[in-house]
């Protein structure tokens, strides 16, 4: 068997921890399917002394170090789980530029300045692996990248951040508010202590904008990514939601753009009414799922746990795996694809269907002035639902009002902005009480 | 760029048309995804005179011929989607001989002979690449062996035979008997004139051997896995399986043996209880899903279209574009890893919990003696369930005949054959009308 391959780990939270466990534990088992054995040469972290729980007082507690220059520079694998952007990049780009094969789990620097990175692997000739960086154990990212590379992805819709799918899903099952189920997500470790970057849609944005690369051969930032997160979803809108056949899901999508006139690709992250016949309906809790859509392959979901310690370890010793091969082997993995470099559209040229409640008069002739001021615009109605004192607190005072519950046909995000300033300019329009996407019809 | 590289193209079925059809189509995108391009050269047939759907009158007429040989000698890299044992095990052989990689569809070859093949692409430094082996266009084979590498395969749940699938479904959703279902299936072209080999489970248990080889790093042939078919499975089994909460499908299952006395692994074939909460419950029609437990990366599910000739096209052009890459790149994809070596035990070995159906007198006393056989048979029972007159088409007389329905703890298979032979010879029982595994739970 060759000499052992020498693996650096940078970071030691909750995945960092399980990684060098599992590097440990099952030594025995990876060496016959690397070819030889991996070993772990050290833990960078900021503070060595510190205590760590499930660290302090085993063998791991040896391996720490907060020289994180040294212990790269020493290394044949480079295994990045601290996150964040520096001193991340630094440490990746060090490792390279030594020789270095690249394993990272960092979504955030990949959808910020994956080009970087992906330019230095390149010529230097050594491989990076990421796929702990998208939806933690689910295989996505070797899918995306190698099983449909001979397909034409046509849309990715997922569910990659396990904190706001928990949260809606609990506003679903126990008609909670927002504010109540991110409060038990909390408690439970499932969002941090301030939520904005799940809640806000950041982390899923990261994540949208890495898949869309992959999937479209083409560089798509996080910048590029138009994102509207689940802080303004309702109890309200997850009841109606239900009653109209639906749950609501904060999607990451990335599609082709069918339209004629203009070609491209369009990203996004936002809450969307899934039809609850759609395979992505189902996934409860903080669970994760990506559906795809391609050309040949028709539609496609992966589905399994996107966080936590174990799970993105998985992720992250498969890739291990891969890497230490090609250094054993020889060979190489994917490089950079983004010869496609099609035009990423802005926001407002995404093309969606709508549900749109409204609070209105109670009388004859209303819907009639709500759909002449969709049909100035050119949105299309599908269906409308109507009923009088439709409030689904019951708190209407059952005299005049009524809700309007109105779905359209695909319509550019713009026209939809157009309508919705239109209709609540109407007099008999008390309140244009939600307006959300629908998604996977 | 370095010189186009040759594929051969052995079958010109319907997914032998789409790899052909979508090779020509979208040869400009395939390029840079490989750094070379690909040029068909030929398509081998029996009769290349015969006319053929889809390929007569089209460009991919002038690239047919009957001689397989010349056209494998020539070529970088061999595709193989013509089925079955002979002569595709000669060709491929003759391929990696002749230094080409190979890309191959071909379940009942790997299920029958996977080493041989293996042993002759490892010695002539050539992939060997099967992704459209198992359950279509779903990418499983690259992250069970490539992703889940860093990973610990405990179960692996799959509904792979989309035809079985869609019976099973119809007989759900409409209520039919199985041959209906079957015709049905026979008219849409999801089953053959002949069907045994979808719904005695030949298929299935094919790729049930693949999965269990890749998952356990041990090599697993068909003959090694134990198989029954749907054919038992009547409307009333699948009536009753609704109204306890399941679906019942058709299961390709692997699994380590987690009992303590022997070590090993257990590979199966037949229909099943899921439970409805269960993902794979949802898998409607001609749908195929595998359901992955890991140690680390917990639950996992696949899902998309396993067959048909675009879908099964995508994994086979997938695969085509990895070992091209290689050819171009250098490297090499994953060989066989057949480390473990774990003893395969016999069918007998499995514990499972079991549902049983039995018409028995209705009087008192008759819960208590069918009991007492479970309990001889160390049987342990989690649930019954009895109703009187229960017969599910209510042919019943109503006097004196009562339903039971016992569920069990997971038991031994082998103890639960006798506990049936025992329950059959008991006076009051009139007949064991089912029995059926419950997995997923």
């Amino acid at each position: 068997m060759p000499a052992p391959l020498k693996v650096a780990l940078l970071g030691c939270g909750v995945v960092g921890t399980q990684v060098a466990r599992r590097l440990l534990e099952h030594a025995e088992e990876l060496a016959p399917r690397v070819g030889t054995s991996l070993e772990l040469v050290g833990i960078a972290v900021r503070d060595a002394a510190a205590p760590r729980e499930g660290v302090t007082g085993t063998p791991l507690a040896d391996l720490l170090t907060d020289d994180a220059e040294s212990l790269v520079d020493g290394a044949d694998v480079v295994v990045e789980v601290m996150g964040g952007i520096e001193p991340a990049r630094s440490l990746i780009l060090r490792a390279i530029e030594h020789g270095a094969s690249v394993v990272t789990a960092n979504k955030a620097l990949l959808a910020q300045d994956g080009p970087t990175l992906y330019k230095a692997a390149d010529a230097a000739g050594v491989d990076l692996y990421f796929e702990a960086a998208v939806a933690g154990a689910i295989p996505i990212v070797r899918p995306v990248r190698e099983s449909l590379a001979g397909d034409q992805v046509q849309r990715v819709l997922g569910i990659v951040n396990g904190t706001t799918n928990y949260v809606l899903d609990r506003m679903a099952t126990e008609g909670l508010e927002l504010e109540q189920a991110v409060k038990e997500a909390q408690a439970l470790g499932y969002a941090e202590a301030d939520p904005t970057a799940d809640v806000e849609g950041f982390d899923a944005a990261a994540k949208a904008a890495i898949l869309a690369s992959l999937a479209f051969h083409t560089r798509v930032s996080i910048d590029d990514v138009a994102r509207e997160g689940i802080t303004s979803v309702t109890a309200a809108d997850v009841a109606w939601a239900k009653r109209t056949g639906h749950t609501i899901k904060l999607l990451a999508i990335a599609e082709r753009n069918t339209s004629d006139d203009v070609a491209g690709i369009q990203v996004r992250v936002h809450p969307a009414l899934v039809p609850d016949e759609h395979p992505l309906a189902g996934v409860r809790g903080a669970f994760n799922a990506v559906f795809v859509e391609a050309e040949a392959a028709g539609e496609l979901m992966f589905y399994g746990r996107g966080a936590g310690g174990a799970p993105t370890a998985s992720a992250v010793l498969g890739d291990l795996v891969s890497v230490a091969r090609h250094r054993v082997l020889g060979g190489r993995g994917p490089v950079e694809s983004s010869y496609a470099a099609l035009p990423v559209l802005p926001a407002d040229a995404a093309r969606t269907r709508f549900q749109v409640r409204l609070d209105v008069d109670d009388r004859p002739g209303v819907l009639a002035q709500v759909a002449a001021a969709l049909a100035e615009h050119d949105v299309s109605i599908e269906a409308v639902r109507q009923s009088a004192d439709g409030r689904a607190d019951g708190s209407g005072d059952g005299t005049d009002l009524a809700r309007l519950l109105i779905t359209t046909h695909a319509a550019p995000e713009r026209a939809l902005a157009a309508t919705v300033a239109a209709l609540t300019d109407l007099d008999v329009v008390r309140d244009v009480v939600s307006v959300l996407r629908v998604e996977g019809a």
